[in-house]
């Protein structure tokens, strides 16, 4: 699997995806610097009046929830269902989903529109699937990524999309049945805000241009959390460790990804 | 008075406390990056329909003006009721008090819930005890913290805040008559875009969990101070700076700490 | 050329001017950060009910069209007609120009009101000077900047702008009918979000004190340019350099820009 991903991510440099991202106001900037750094091409644009125009000059769709409000839910609604209607892939990060009524109400109305794939951390996919989840804790999420499985199995059957549960374990699941494992990554990376953000935006870029929905969410996964083990130790903290991300993220070799890569199906 | 400060940083990061920041757009990334850094846990919303469940979960409640509008300033004043009628602690950031009438009326509005601290610099403060203060000059301060003082013991005694006038020499003003000074921090540090802003949210994470929110201030101002100023020395300037700091904040031991701080009594 | 130059770089550091940006999400805290290590003094505000407030307080305003929507756009227009009415230098950045018929139109009201600079890629320029464009791929441009000189001598001619083409070469053309190319920069700056928009945002800086508005431009772009350059060697990716950029903007030297200069007439 290591030759397959790699050569997904050279198809992501060759071909420079242009990625419409209607995301959140704290990861604006590093979402667009890690895309430009795998090689792909951001937008961010969410006028009513445009944002119909923007879903279809785009290869992508990325919606993030993170600081949503009336204005831009009735956005990511029209670019939503402009990318169902076209058969354009598109990305849902269900951010902060369970915290409040308001956030469940959005989410369940873009659900309608099939998200290709989902990402979320366990509790917010626990909320989504309406599971007997605990209580978010603002954004960050108190689930273990285990509880979430069978919420996730749940949104594959009911919506179609790939679901990646992120955590210390990755877990991708999918319509063809298959559990993937991913345990790249480093705690660290929990303490640099949005990575989680960029993780979904890298997992909509890949989705551009790989068929198989299922290896475009494990290659980008693997290679951000790839990225976040090595970048961690020449960092001397959450600090450091977000700009090396980036540099890493933009000069991995693949001697590198092969030598960390670690995943394993279910 | 050493001891105290570094147990209350201790106990920051031992509870995490959930942060509601509705804050300025400039500043959102490295507000939550900061947060993070210290142990909190941040959560940006600002949406009407939201806005009051939020306040409601979580911990503390910090609002910032920066980049305030109409529809803001509603989420704003929302937040600020709410955590005020739940007898919530919350922080107010006052940017650019001073700068434009509007500006100047939504800070009257907030202030009427009686924030618990307000940190501004010494042209904010100013501002809006509308004592003589000489006219703002955008966002950064042209008044000394000293002239400052008499218009902070006004709002202290009108709203029952604790006021804490950052500059050069931070002063923090209370309703037991304390007059305290802090002198940490470097003059690079007003070279990196909102800092200020930064010390109010860790204020706020600091207020959420340390019952005497005179000495919550203190061991905020104190703890940014000293990541600034010990960043300050691996620095190239302004933009290591700004990394650096999140790098100290997360790694600071309690001998950095009690070697720099600079805490005294007026 | 080079030491007038340097005496407006110089003359930035020592008169602060007051910048009003109306910029987009992605780039206010990188944005922010440049103007500060340049030595000037930014202000974001948007406000419909302190826009015109803000604009007059300033010494001149940078509009960036970003992540517009319907109430940016109207906020966009009130500070452009308040600079036009007060004579007041502005700085129009068309970003995404070309890419949705909603943005050429608010861009072609923004030109009613006479930018003193306008500063695009090649396909920006292309787009609003209404010329024959290739498309415009999101915000990227993917026309090269000689493609649009002559667009660029349609805008001077028709608003009494000077116009930046931005991209391997700049290009500055002006009502004098001078043409200056300069060849500073290094690739890499295309994989950091923003860097034209802070390049717009220095423009804006520069013409705030320096009466000759081409001279201003040629000294903003080969300021950043240089900045660039030199610290692409200290970097190991688009991460360290978009910090090592801020702060060679805070410490370059008259000599390293006197060595690095690489401006030439046309």
């Amino acid at each position: 699997m290591e030759k397959t991903l790699w050569k997904h991510i050279q198809t992501v440099r060759e071909l420079s995806p242009l990625v419409h991202n209607i995301t959140n106001y704290v990861v604006m900037n590093s979402t667009a610097n890690a895309l430009l750094a795998i090689g792909a091409s951001p937008v961010m644009a969410h006028a009513k009046a445009e944002v119909k125009d923007m879903t279809t000059i785009a290869n992508v769709l990325l919606i993030n929830m993170g600081t949503l409000d009336e204005y831009w839910s009735e956005s990511m609604l029209i670019a939503a269902e402009t990318a169902h209607l076209l058969n354009k892939p598109w990305v849902l990060d269900p951010v902060g989903a369970g915290a409040t009524p308001y956030r469940n109400q959005i989410i369940q109305k873009l659900l309608q529109y099939r998200p290709t794939i989902i990402r979320g951390n366990a509790s917010e996919i626990l909320a989504i699937a309406k599971s007997n989840a605990p209580a978010t804790k603002g954004v960050d999420s108190i689930a273990s990524s285990m509880d979430a499985v069978q919420a996730a199995r749940n949104l594959v059957g009911q919506y179609g999309s790939v679901v990646c549960i992120s955590g210390e374990t990755d877990i991708i699941v999918d319509q063809k049945n298959q559990t993937l494992l991913l345990k790249n990554g480093h705690p660290m990376m929990t303490k640099v805000t949005g990575l989680g953000c960029t993780a979904s935006a890298l997992t909509a870029a890949f989705a551009a241009v790989i068929e198989d929905k299922t290896e475009a969410t494990v290659a980008a996964m693997a290679l951000l959390g790839i990225a976040g083990e090595l970048s961690e130790k020449q960092s001397h903290g959450p600090g450091t460790l977000q700009m090396n991300i980036i540099d890493k993220l933009y000069a991995m070799t693949d001697v590198e990804f092969a030598e960390q890569l670690n995943v394993s199906r279910a």
